[in-house]
């Protein structure tokens, strides 16, 4: 194997301290064993097969991966009635800690959602233009390299598969959306690897899923058509995917982006999306395996001069009338927002408007357009946010109600710290966490992540809080303003550039001119957006008194004279916001330089924090500039703008 | 050999049926009875070695490169000193058609520049960006082919040393200024690859060069330094360079981009360029070798908010200082433009700031900003303004008397065309007989171009006239307005992006607010880059009054409101030219499609036009919405602004 040297992220030694100097009992061979006899090897422990054990590890009965945690003066007993469940139990204990070996009340707990995913958008080939891992920022791909396979490298993958399963993941798509030639031979003749990858997530009852092209029977079967209701195609689907599913018995399924940014799709034949879904899943559900199906499905090569089509509508308007017409094992996957996973928009419409579907809320824990790891952004706010919105207002369900799946694009590679920001290890720590219990917060999930990572003193661990706890804001509060998104540079999504995108095909617009800035997406006078949410938010965004000001360029156009529901003017919150930013950044910066901790880690994120800081100076000249000269109107508190 | 159908360009069969219908006589061997003797072959004519000719081409006397034709009843007899002289005049003959036959008044030349040189951005590598021809729009390599020399193709190569001799292109650089690792090489270890290729440039009295880098001493030579004023490194530059000279004696020199957008230069080692240029003069002069040395040096990392440094004054700061100290093998090879081969520029003020200083003048046919060989853009007019621009007023000389060579960067590539656009042709036709004859007349020189490559009736004589005349002012209206250059996409150049370059390193700024556009690079209140021409231009410059409109904005900021001499206001100047320049461009389609011409050239015209109007209608809607939105000022013809 190669000998590189990873960050142990919250799976430390100390952290098995615990468990590893105790008397354990565990009823079953396998994973949970092999974990405990390692821990109690590095710290002195043993593993007792009778007599009086302190931890006692059990399965018991029959139901779901969750587990139960009982404490007294006998010793601690953790059961379960799946092999999962007691792994989920035995990390559940290394979370306690000291505390779970002092009596307290039965701990039991359940998943929230049954699948936690990770998608990776890992290449085989390296992309010319994405590279190894598409919006990759920790480095190339644990599992492939410049077209091969990291055989060598199984070793890091089992690590790799237990941060996840010790969290709560129980899915993991290896490759791409973007399923180029190379990748859609994973399928069929390169479907070894995928088998040989299967195992070390395996041990950790993760199963693993894999992104194929919808036009497979061509590019692969040799026919002259993917239309999914061929019957040729239908049967190459049929005996393709029951070889896959011979091989890897515990296949998870397929995930397809489809009739999105050049995919192909059910479209070219004339066929809804859920006719090409369910073609999958009659293939894979004899086996017990799934269909993912995305989304995201838009116009990328709109005309900017067309103001009537709004790229916020558009799952909603492809996906919508196909409620209840896809099939029981296909999970349709929508991303968090109506655009693209900006650090701000408006809950997906289509969460609340297809009750008759399986529905995963997809979010990105990789950092495409909150700062690609180079910026501290711990994004657990954002998503409980989202799984708490509740789009029929307070007496409807929250989203996290709605939802029958959590889906994260990985944040992860082979660099060292597996994020490459090292800080970034708290996104993935805390996606797993809340997809199994979306009631925690934010403060606690992050709280349990410091003290695993580097069991701190109170005063490390105040400044971890310090510069982790409101970082989404802050990265909010110097990018893009009010919700207008987009206003990156093209191509790679790191910077601002504000005209960027405002004449492409893209479909992100933010029309701004010399009097005002947002889209009017409202129905009265925009595009109707506003009115695809039920009631009470149809109004609430309809309204430019009650919309909510971090989403009001997002729905609405106004003057920048406007006085937003914080009695600030637009132009001056853009202002105050991105000086507010930076000098939040700065504070962070020199708040970090204090604080003791593992000098690897410090040394990384102080000169990561270097970088933030010029980045978000940047992102303040440039869009205060901007909207400096296309408004006119100083800033009322006299501050440089060039 | 590869089985390329080329186009013949302007020598097709028919151009030589004049002299190969006719019995000839040629004195000497080589070239030039080589040529005569095919032609004889194709169109029943003979070679005679004695008795009565039609033509005679005879050596006699010494001096320059030039050639005489006389014609009388006894027949026409082209005499010259040198054996390029005789291959001019060859071609001269060629171009005359059968006037060369009817007698006539005896025709001398002698080229207005005695070098006239070709640059080409090839690499070696396929380079990750910018690929195997850096703004490179004529298909790949005519030398290199992904890292290998293209040697089965070495008789392409002689057909195209023949095309730029027949137009007195005597010079070629082979490789990209940009000189990357493997291309390095081509100095030492790849030496054998420019052997080869000075053999059929040879045949055709045409010098090769190579470009270099300034650390190839480091690179190649395992120093620890490139400083001119080293020994070490002076020696290894004689002995390196004294090897190339041995193995190509007819060598022309070196090019090199030193201190320049990451290229490596005196400056690391606190010494000037001239200490640079005249250390690579001193190695190879014993030799009769040159060296180039490009003035294109300015700060590619400014930050957008320093309004203090201005990139047009940058080569004038850098080298009007060392007038007087290079070597008098250097020539100093300067852009056009202070900027970059944008549409509209004022010519270099460098150029007239030099008499001590052999000064090379820098054209761009590849076409970079001017349509990337999709658009027509004959450019012979804009070469031939700068030429006939006077620096010092009417008394003054012209540009074309003050620099001492031209210098093309090349249009061409491996495309059956040569030039990837057929009308591309042109501008490499028109680069030679300008840079042979500066007072030739853009019509003539096209015109002289359409009789040899089409032999056209008249009626297609007067269209291509009017699709390519003013082709070049047409592309200049519907692109960046009044000279302010650089609203192009960033990284490939190609269609509008009015902020891309605006808030970033590259020092191209437009500065365009609400209530105005423009850089002010006046003495009283700007940059003070008006200042470095010498009077009358440095008041006319100066004067907001007097400055000619189409530089308007390159030298001043002015509201919107701002009336030009034309009489019409500058908002309304961009309306008004941006919804022109399309019509203007749509008629060209549509008279295209109304010439009978080769189908070939026509069909890739016809395609390419469809192009140009898609774009240039992009370039219109995006220039206009852009400053309607800004300004809030509406076109007084009430037209579709967005």
């Amino acid at each position: 194997m190669t000998n590189v040297i990873t960050h142990p992220a919250w799976l430390p030694a100390a952290a098995w301290r615990p468990i590893g100097t105790r008397r354990v009992r565990v009823d079953v061979p396998g994973t949970v064993r092999d974990e405990v006899e390692a821990a109690c090897a590095a710290h002195g422990g043993r593993l007792v097969t009778a007599g009086e054990a302190d931890l006692t590890l059990t399965l018991t009965g029959t139901g779901h991966d969750g587990y139960a945690i009982t404490r007294d003066d006998r010793g601690t007993t953790v059961t379960a009635a799946t092999h999962a469940g007691l792994v989920h139990g035995l990390f559940a204990t290394v979370r306690m800690g000291e505390s779970a070996f002092t009596p307290g009340p039965r701990v039991a707990s359940r998943p929230a959602f049954p699948r936690r995913m990770l998608d990776h958008w890992d290449n085989v080939d390296v992309h010319p233009v994405m590279g190894q891992v598409e919006r990759g920022y920790a480095g190339g791909s644990l599992f492939w390299s410049a077209g091969a396979l990291r055989t060598a490298d199984l070793p890091r993958i089992r690590d790799y598969a237990r941060l996840l399963a010790s969290v709560g993941i129980n899915a993991v798509a290896l490759n791409n959306v973007n399923v180029h030639a190379t990748e859609a031979r994973l399928l069929t003749d390169r479907l070894p690897e995928i088998e040989l990858l299967a195992e070390p997530f395996r041990r950790y009852g993760i199963r693993v899923h894999l992104a194929v092209s919808f036009a497979a029977p061509m590019l692969l079967g040799g026919l002259d058509t993917a239309d999914p209701l061929d019957p040729a195609v239908r049967s190459w689907w049929a005996l393709t995917l029951g070889e896959v599913c011979e091989r890897i018995p515990d296949f998870g399924g397929v995930l397809v982006k489809a009739d999105s940014e050049g995919q192909p799709g059910p479209f070219a034949y004339g066929r809804t999306h859920a006719d090409g879904a369910n073609m999958l899943a009659e293939a894979l559900a004899p086996h017990g395996a799934t269909v993912h199906w995305r989304a995201f499905v838009y116009d990328h090569r709109q005309d900017w001069r067309d103001r009537s089509t709004d790229r916020a509508r558009a799952a909603y308007d492809h996906f919508t009338p196909l409620d209840g017409a896809f099939a029981d094992t296909v999970t349709v996957q929508v991303k968090h927002g109506p655009m693209d996973f900006q650090p701000r928009e408006p809950v997906s419409p289509v969460l609340a408007a297809m009750p008759r579907t399986r529905l995963a809320l997809e979010v990105q824990a990789t950092q495409e357009y909150t700062g690609q790891q180079k910026h501290v952004c711990y994004l657990a706010p954002m998503w409980s946010e989202i799984l708490r919105f509740r789009p029929r207002g307070d007496d409807g369900p929250p989203i996290a109600g709605t939802v029958g799946e959590l889906v994260a694009v990985a944040n992860t590679g082979d660099d060292p710290f597996w994020t490459g920001h090292p800080l970034a290890q708290a996104n993935l720590y805390a996606f797993g966490r809340l997809a199994w219990d979306p009631s925690l917060t934010p403060a606690e999930i992050l709280d349990e992540w410091i003290t695993l990572t580097f069991d701190p003193d109170d005063g490390t661990r105040a400044g971890l809080h310090d510069v982790m706890d409101d970082s989404w804001r802050t990265y909010e509060s110097y990018t893009a303003p009010l919700g207008v998104g987009f206003m990156v540079r093209p191509g790679h999504h790191y910077g601002p550039d504000v005209d960027g995108y405002e004449y492409t095909p893209w479909g992100t617009y933010h029309f701004a001119d010399r009097d005002g800035v947002g889209v009017d997406r409202t129905v009265a006078t925009g595009t109707g957006f506003a009115g695809l949410y039920p009631y009470p938010w149809n109004g609430v965004y309809e309204s430019l008194t009650d919309c909510p000001d971090e989403l009001l360029l997002f729905l609405h156009h106004v003057p920048y004279t406007h006085v937003l529901r914080s009695g600030r003017t637009v132009i001056q919150h853009i202002y105050d916001t991105h000086f507010d930013g930076v000098t939040r950044v700065e504070a962070a910066r020199e708040r970090w330089r204090r604080l003791a901790l593992d000098p690897d880690v410090h040394a990384r994120v102080a000169a990561l924090l270097d970088e933030q800081v010029r980045s978000a100076i940047e992102w303040r000249d440039q869009i205060n500039t901007y909207f400096f000269r296309k408004s006119g109107i100083g800033d009322t508190h006299g501050r440089m703008i060039y």
